[in-house]
């Protein structure tokens, strides 16, 4: 993968492809994770059968890339791009559950299929999974490093959990009092730490070793994440649902404390502002769809749509700025190539 | 810890007292990993809460007396010990959502106090924590140790986390074809590994270096678990509610497959092995205290109460005959009297 190409994002038509390699190069691990274990039934064939369902192995190849940008082979990072892959789609199982989701990448989520009880346990798996991936580090890269990157895997693990609290606690406790700056800090725990920063740290920590200040990654994985994460919301409002996989509108109907729904918050008549508050304490199966429509009428109406919409592109645009602090002394390459399209990619995107 | 004592077993009066010495050792380290984090109201306090309501910290106790029986001081293997107890904890919140458990340590499970999505996520953030415990083993134990007890973690949760996989779907399959044997391996699976067999292995591990051949504690721990959990599902149908901390009869109710259960199957006429396997199919809210009633009635009639004590008895028995396997080499003194003890009160203790 390291050719010497102009110092330019890929172009958007080779992103695709681009993506499919890297996770071709992670699945053989974690096929490989689950195979001849028991009992299949009700745990291995859970996993499995969501596993084969993944999405395009975004923390992998950004791992991957991320080494390879620093002048490192693919296969020194397999273990642990592979464990980011198996440890994302465990958190998705336990958010399922947590968010009450109905579909998941077109189908019925996990829980929905097999109940609750099997799936917090293959969710639990999978963590374990994770932790078994990773054991391979040490025959290929050392106990100075291995443990360098369990103690990445530590830090992410509990911000992730800790943002996952957040965002639960918002809704458990129908908190209505919240601003952009909650949000915020919901989204770099929750998603920011395990999807874009602590990737590209190990990337490079692979790369470089463990003297490599890995600070650097934080702002730039920090700022893109935040814009992904805005931008996805913006797709569960006026996504295609084929497209999506997911409902919907369905981060209303889970009472998700979205950029929309506290720019819309703040909007709305004193009246209007009871009525919701009404809506989102209730049971998830007693909001109406009707309900759930007026809500995304009104986002449309006060413009918090077009809001995070603007914002998001503004976070990807600042997440272009930090690109060279990021990765600015890693030589011009595919790889670095790749990761500039990401950003563009993400400034272009559609909400 | 480490004095001269006659090679017997403790007295039963000095049991308790030693195992809150054992408690108190891995407290501190508790009480630490959660201090000061945030979120508190929907992560740290549901942790904290359930920790301080924590029994009598069996497994780091079997741990940290095999350390010393093996001459080794206490203070190593704190960490060890403590990421034990956080686990068995993390594993304890999961089950109770898994098996529909009301009740536990004389309070509303969890769950059922926060609901399932907080309590999911906080089971998480225990397992989580359980890693970060661990890493403060590679400052007292080196890289080539802690990087063996990480192994040894490994291999006790994927364990534990199949014969939970086993015993749900049992259930959830309403699955009446079991026999002795199905039991055992499942029992061996879902508590023996992590509560009995890894405890002494990490603790001889810790006191004897990586060279041990820790093999010699799985006949010893599995033997001992299976003979523990036999007792444990006897308490559940003839304990007094207050000493045992969970609903008596709550096992029928959440239609786990006990050796009394399964032993009853094979007893009943065909009338009634239809009627059980009715009442156990039904969603737990429906089944009815007079149904439970009549299954541990016929339970009783059909001696399979007196069967599964005797087969309690038995495995301890034959546990206290594999402890010179496991112990035989370690000198005379206080913690192995401990252990002694432990193995003499499972053998006198009434299920």
């Amino acid at each position: 993968m390291i050719e010497v190409a102009p110092a330019s994002a890929l172009p958007a038509s080779e992103l695709q492809p681009t993506f499919d390699h890297y996770r071709a190069l992670v699945e053989p691990t974690l096929a490989r994770a689950t195979r001849g274990r028991e009992p299949r039934r009700h745990l291995y064939d859970l996993i499995d059968g969501h596993m084969v369902r993944s999405g395009k192995a975004f923390r992998p190849s950004l791992c991957i890339a991320t080494a390879e940008a620093f002048g490192c082979l693919a296969e020194r990072t397999i273990p642990t791009a592979a464990a980011l892959e198996m440890l994302h789609n465990a958190f998705l199982v336990h958010d399922d559950i947590e968010d009450g989701s109905e579909t998941r990448r077109n189908r019925a989520t996990l829980y929905r299929e097999h109940g609750i009880p099997l799936a917090v346990n293959a969710g639990d798996g999978m963590q374990a999974m994770t932790l078994r991936i990773l054991k391979a580090n040490l025959e290929i890269l050392g106990p100075d490093l291995s443990w360098r990157l369990m103690e990445e895997f530590d830090h992410l693990l509990l911000e992730s959990i800790e943002g996952q609290a957040m965002e639960l606690g918002w809704i458990h406790d129908n908190n209505c009092e919240l601003d952009e700056s909650d949000y915020l800090q919901m989204v770099l725990k929750k998603t920011c730490w395990y999807s874009f920063i602590h990737p590209c740290r190990m990337g490079a920590l692979i790369a470089r070793g463990t003297s490599l200040d890995v600070r650097r990654f934080d702002r730039f994985g920090y700022l893109l994440g935040a814009a992904f994460q805005i931008q996805d919301d913006g797709l569960n409002l006026t996504g295609a649902r084929e497209k999506y996989g997911k409902e919907i509108g369905g981060d209303i109907a889970e009472g998700k404390r979205t950029l929309m729904l506290i720019h819309l918050m703040r909007r709305v008549t004193v009246a209007e502002r009871g009525q919701i508050r009404e809506i989102l304490g209730k049971d998830r199966q007693r909001r109406t769809p009707d309900e759930i429509d007026w809500i995304l009428a009104l986002m449309r109406q006060h413009g918090s749509v077009d809001f995070a919409r603007a914002a998001g592109r503004d976070l990807a645009r600042a997440a272009g700025r930090e690109f060279d602090t990021a990765f600015g002394d890693a030589p011009d390459g595919r790889a670095k190539a790749f990761l500039r399209a990401v950003v563009a990619h993400t400034i272009a995107r559609e909400a």
